[in-house]
């Protein structure tokens, strides 16, 4: 059973306004500042770039000029696929969930905003009522009522013009750019992950996949002081990225032909030792089992990736090894640490934006990050002020 | 790489003595007490009794009569399909794991225990060096050099005379009965996963499978205030015995053409609540399938079952509900625990045991065991003083 | 810096109303059940019976006509000396916080409670905005906004008509008694010390104090499967009681003059065992003493009660022994797991209440509570529909 | 009870032979590297060089050569007081725990180490046994009968020689060096502490102490991800030192006269959030308390050090804030970790040693480290190949 429309951001108020509008691909506006764009997919997979009102926040409201927004492979996977999981696209929809900006105005009863703060945007917005338990308990990323920008039927928040909730905004430092500032929401999911998994000081590691949640991934393990860690990919460059990142990290290339024993086996001798965690950045079922085969005795395998629906297990191996298994769905609570980290200088997330494009130029933006053999990481959108 | 034979328990003293003696089928020594008898099995599949050589207690080592044994679903195994995983039947070996008696002989510098004294006997023994990670960091059970008595090559100790280490008895209380103490076994599996699982006070719980080791787990939940709990099976009369166990628990006769998800939906019913965790003990692909969709979101699913090698999980339904999956190996630390809930009257086992069998009619208490439409829960079988 | 106070509760508008009025000692209203009477205490050390207006239910507020409030020890402490803490008794203040009825009339939007439902009052309503840390991450109990209904400047649920928010209040199942829903209250805040404590199956346990608190921790460990138990109090006739309400608990009758390291060794004589668990239920410096000697290296010790500002503390020996030293401040998220332990029948609350009086005679029930030498362990003021 | 002499380090045999000899105070032996020297104190509070047999390994055992050893803050108490607690200096009794070398020689059946290894010594030798319930559940700390090198009656490891179990020994990496191997003792104190308290990457941290241990602790803590950090000390000089060792840390300068309250408004100010965690390395009372004002509610504070026997607490302050204390007492399976943490560069010891001396001259060295006008950190005694 599906959520009801949150009225405060019902997709059809932008939908069915006057002044939305579908750019013909390849046509742009002209380029003054004023008009509010953003990056739309729909149920036949088209991409286009749409005008939409501009928002006016009401009480306890917000609205957010983004300056920067990156492409989640979430974003890739509805204009591709239509779907992830239950969550379909059946209308326009707006994308993007990485972003960051400015305050551009605010609604009534806002104290603790005013117009010019720099600011990222939390894109899930949970109900946080008493009554709901996940909410009361600590835990809003299972809240059944979030608003999560960019999920069907949600727009997203690569747009100009973005109405947020006051509460759900976070104050960056003068040292956070708002590049860093959009590249929060993807280390939130890492640090999620790391946060829920057994990880601490002296922990050999393994990681799999070397993707954005990979590298950002594996910062937060550097910063946590997983040591030796070793990080798998299939493409040697970004094998190279990650040895630029941090140095210190030892490298798997997996080749496609290896058995998930095989590649448990190079780890464990890459290593020099047993790794007591994975955290598994794929999701992919060959990659879960040389996740399951490497880790010790009572060791713990961490999903951090999605994958297929339904995925074999080395049951037994599991059982008589007492390996846990874990997996982190979005997030929550991690935004202020994760402000910390990278005004404190803990996590260097700079490098990984490897593409920038003009918010009129999305589209291309999205080619990029959809194209493997582009090499990207972080595509990232920005629009000035 | 196998570990090597540990010296004081070498299955090739028993085998190798003038005194081996496999009686033919049906034939059976005369009771005088006095002959060392025990069950074996080889790798022919052929289920014998067997006259052994009484040990003699060397350093350390005593001698237990033993006076209670329980049949568990591993020795049916190894009689019938000859391994478990990497471990094989390769020579006749003796069964049997379950096991409590009275001191009959004990070796030099042996100051814990005098003739006579009641005991359980922990199967498993590890090396307990302190250059084994495991043993040192409190997590015996992963020994990779452990002696399990009737895990192949070491003999089971479902014999009268057995000889142990005087370090890895323990002391029945007097109102513990040899029968209540041959349960302990059983007992510590369940006891082991429920530590490691998230079980407390309250908590609305699922156990899937009402054989032994379900029983036994739901014995430990209800002392533990699991509340509400449900148990599947697909046998009515396993869910009946559940009833008579614990009149609380609430049972679910699983159909074989239900899907898991409609096995879930009821489960979820007849709590009135979404359990926030499940104890799986059958080990069955369609079972855990239910156990996890039954559980809330950050729920968990505990194995304590064994099950196929290679079993299909429903993947992303685990990352988009945090779904923590963990198994549970043998014990380690569970007996002193065990004892003391027993005497202490917050598990009652005894209703456990349905079919009894004097040690000279071990083969008819296997037969019993093994054949499904005999009902028996817990087979034992006994020797007199 | 004292939070503001929350319009929606402000005790100013009964303080303030002209029907506010406070009955001379030994007067009482004519008993006809349509005023609204309430217990309050004053800066000077005052306790009388007032009548309030009946309060009219807003937006997503609920009406309750209390049928069962207990007295607590921090309401006769209020009334005595006139503060706990910071908490200071400044005014006309109500007392009561236990407290069970049926909901009398509801406010605009309430859809999950209509008249005549019955329900038991969560007292401590915290602020569940997003921006409150402790709200937002599951311990609300710590919410620094919170209105906790008796706790000064608000007033308390021992009255016959209580404004309440619908959210926090909590379905009472039938077989779910009105005196039974007043003492949820005490139990959640057992229920929450023993959540956060270390306790699981087969814990050897000391509990201290065998008050209200103590013997509602004594029931919530025997249902939790702490085994051996042994409580302590100064008083035979409560360790009497105790031993009325848990027949299998040890008790040991705790001697002025003792020191706390004799004590310990008695727990540990009479348990067999070093607990690895004290549940502190009273404050008192030289139990608490008792407490830390008596648990086992790596051992905790749970307080629960309350007690003086600054005490000693065996500060080596908590260093040498590794022994954690955790604290319960009220409850969060308890209600739900109590009202299904209570309901299921694993706790037995009713011989609790000792002492039951009418609304109208509401000074002598606080008569009885305060007097020692009456004996009671629960005070209870009923009204009837 | 005293644990009785473990007779294959029993320190008779030293002080009983004919070989044992005190070098009056500032006379020394010929430096040949032959004889075994060793730095010993004695119940008058002298401290004296003297001669010593040169062990020979039994079975299973192995003689170091010494050639770096620590001066820990106990040592020095051993010298002064006499005694730390249950643990009294009653005989001549070597001192010294914190030390590394090479293997001279190799008992019966030790296959893992031959002559020259560069080895780390684990200073304390416990039981190991399996009816021994700390060895055999992984907390060997608490072994009442460990031999720990330097604690009477044991003599220490500040020797030229020292006799030891192989199994107590780890090897160093070739890029550890010796002063480093012996730095380790000190490090796995720190270790042990951060990994049984709640420490993780991007908690706000308090540390109490800017001594060895605190030092130690902070450069884990910043290797572990704390953010941010906050060191107190009330010595100028070391916290400039902190800041030179972990430039990123800020610091706060205690005076006398200051409140604990008020220190704590100090650390919250200058961390600009209250901190989660506090790790307490001086064991000094009002830096105690100050630690306690300064976590947040549901924080925990985790005292290293040692301290007074008895101490004040503010009792209500932790209980309303549900603040945790927990405490370290000496480490167990940190020496792995340690190792692959120095050698891996995510902890740089070295700057840590201050002052180095010759076992000859190791009299001097025991000066300088208990004149707190000498400003050392660590003091070590080497001794050349």
């Amino acid at each position: 059973m599906a959520a009801p429309i949150n009225p405060f951001y019902d997709p059809a108020t932008t939908l069915n306004s006057s002044q939305f509008h579908i750019f013909p691909h390849g046509q742009f506006p002209p380029r003054d500042g004023k008009q509010n764009l953003g990056a739309f997919t729909n149920p036949g997979h088209e991409l286009h770039l749409v005008q939409k009102p501009v928002p006016v926040p009401g009480k306890g409201q917000v609205v957010v000029h983004v300056r920067a927004t990156g492409i989640c492979g979430s974003d890739v996977h509805f204009w591709k696929h239509g779907r992830i999981g239950d969550m379909v696209v059946c209308n326009e929809n707006g994308l993007g969930h990485e972003s960051a900006g400015t305050v551009f105005s605010v609604g009534e009863g806002v104290t603790k905003w005013k117009v010019g703060d720099r600011v990222a945007i939390e894109a899930g917005v949970p109900c946080s009522l008493p009554s709901c338990d996940f909410c009361r308990t600590g835990r809003y990323n299972a809240c059944p009522d979030v608003v999560f920008f960019s999920t069907p039927p949600y727009h997203g928040t690569l747009t100009r013009y973005h109405l947020h909730p006051a509460a759900w905004l976070h104050r960056l430092p003068d040292n956070v750019s708002f590049e860093e500032g959009a590249l929060l929401e993807p280390l939130t999911v890492a640090l999620a992950g790391i946060e829920r998994s057994s990880l601490r000081l002296g922990d050999p590691l393994l990681i799999c996949g070397a993707g954005p949640i990979g590298l950002v991934t594996l910062l937060c393990a550097r910063a946590s002081g997983a040591e030796p860690i070793v990080i798998t990919d299939l493409a040697a460059s970004r094998l190279e990225f990650a040895k630029q990142l941090v140095p210190s990290v030892r490298t798997i290339l997996i080749k496609r032909e290896e058995t998930s024993k095989d590649v448990a086996k190079r780890v464990r001798a890459t290593l020099g030792i047993e790794p007591s965690l994975a955290l598994e950045c794929t999701g992919v079922e060959s990659s879960v089992h040389a996740a399951i085969y490497s880790v010790r005795f009572g060791g713990m395998v961490f999903v951090i990736g999605v994958g297929k629906e339904m995925q074999s297990m080395p049951f037994m191996h599991l059982s008589a090894n007492e390996i846990d298994l874990k997996f982190q769905y979005r997030y929550a609570n991690q935004y202020p640490k994760a402000i910390r980290l990278v005004s404190g200088g803990l996590l260097n997330l700079k490098p990984l934006v490897t593409h920038r494009y003009s918010l009129e130029h999305a589209m291309e933006a999205f080619d990029t990050a959809s194209d493997i053999t582009k090499g990207s990481i972080k595509v990232q959108i920005l629009d000035e002020e």
